[in-house]
């Protein structure tokens, strides 16, 4: 998809959320557990409840790898279901891989290609050639992770590499990598100070934010620091969203928590 | 597997060799193709081969997740003829997974539990809650990226932090988290000069060493700068020896690759 399609999206929508679809068998209604597939049917009832508050959804890899073939299997048809149902939606593997080159392309077909996912996620610590071949693909993009919501974030990335973080010298120095263009970074909303900094860096670039509500970072914040004219923010929400209610109405719940995190987006929106 | 285990096969066998399943369908015998499942079909070939002379076997789950739902099968169908042919193997999931606890829970789920993987590897950037939930696994082990083969390693892994190289401090930082002793490291054959000085960090540790022979390294270099008196190496051969032929004596061919290795490795433990 093209970044144009996606601030398209948002401003009809009113809405820059993504819905992260970290499916657990173990948390999801009872009642779903008797059909063949029950983490693409409840995937696909979500998407059919909230594809009008959203514009992006995000499975997490983990969570369908955990299941072995056959949540690689439902992983399969929820990003069928979401390219043929909804072209508009712009879909993310939350894969956080990164290999050496030739092993990195492998991934990128797998997700941009064998999948057709719109954008992967990818984790840093190797350097230029492990992006690079994520980069190469047209209308595809790349979510490097900058700044990570989770305590471990304090490990390394804002320990100081001459003077300057690590997340800061990830920043930068990925702004130098052929095709940067397609390049997005996750930035945690937890750290919503740090946007101001980060925007001084990437003055453009989306960012996708997750820590939003369940981690305890504030959607105003967060606009605040990180928006752009071009709005420049995806705000991710998992478990709020999609285990709003584990009964046989679970679908209507999510929405229902969905439009509350929408309206609140419209609201930021027609402010500016 | 427990650590003991894995340095009797060593010594035993005379070798710390592990071999990379990185199967490309594109470059595997073309007679393989016709099978029904032609990447478990070499893998398997492969392993018949060469398991008197390696101690581990190492899927880059890339290559398995190129080819979709059948390539993750084929995974599956390798490591549980591993599992069930080979029990004395060692078995790494090159995964390079990591992300926030719950989630990181799930991927070592996946690699541990679903699937049967002695060890899985895992990037470090995301700190701490991202790793520690990999640790938890009785017997299983999690090999964390240090210092990788590639030229990217020269972006973050090298820079110095309060004076001291990000990988040093991933090291160091790494044995103070929960279970640590569950902990191995990947460090790159090509750069086999700093292992004197990783090994002041992680004296008796496992090391994985990759870009031995086709990425340069030299095989003496390392085991004189990285062994242990547990020997504490597993060095990593992948193209060079799946892929040493591609006609219908291509596990023949890898098997003379992996003695070549193999009696080099003898030679080497035969002296201390």
């Amino acid at each position: 998809m093209k970044i144009e399609t996606l601030v398209e999206n948002i401003k009809k929508k009113k809405s820059f959320l993504c819905i992260g679809l970290d499916v657990d068998v173990d948390k999801i209604p009872k009642h779903l557990l008797k059909e063949e597939d029950p983490i693409f049917c409840f995937n696909k009832a979500i998407i059919d409840a909230t594809n009008h508050l959203a514009v992006a959804y995000k499975p997490n890899t983990a969570f369908y790898e955990a299941q072995g073939t056959k949540g690689w299997k439902a992983l399969h048809k929820t990003i069928l279901y979401l390219n043929e149902k909804h072209p508009d939606i712009f879909t993310i593997a939350d894969a956080k891989r990164g290999d050496i080159g030739n092993t990195s392309s492998m991934y990128a077909k797998a997700f941009f290609e064998d999948m057709g996912f719109d954008s992967v996620t990818v984790a840093p610590y190797m350097g230029k050639d492990s992006v690079e071949p994520f980069l190469e693909f047209e209308n595809k993009h790349t979510i490097i992770l900058a700044l990570t919501s989770n305590e471990g974030a304090f490990d390394f990335q804002t320990k100081k590499i001459d003077g300057k973080e690590v997340y800061k010298q990830v920043l930068e120095t990925s702004r130098t990598w052929k095709n940067s263009k397609n390049l997005m970074y996750v930035v945690g909303a937890t750290k919503a100070e740090y946007l101001a900094d980060i925007r001084k860096i990437v003055p453009n670039s989306f960012l996708l934010v997750p820590g939003v509500g369940a981690q305890g970072g504030s959607l105003q914040e967060v606009c605040k620091y990180g928006m752009t004219e071009e709005i420049g923010l995806l705000i991710n929400s998992s478990r709020g969203i999609i285990y709003a209610s584990k009964d046989e109405y679970f679908a209507e719940a999510a929405a229902e928590k969905a439009r509350e995190i929408q309206q609140e987006m419209e609201t930021i929106l027609n402010a500016i």
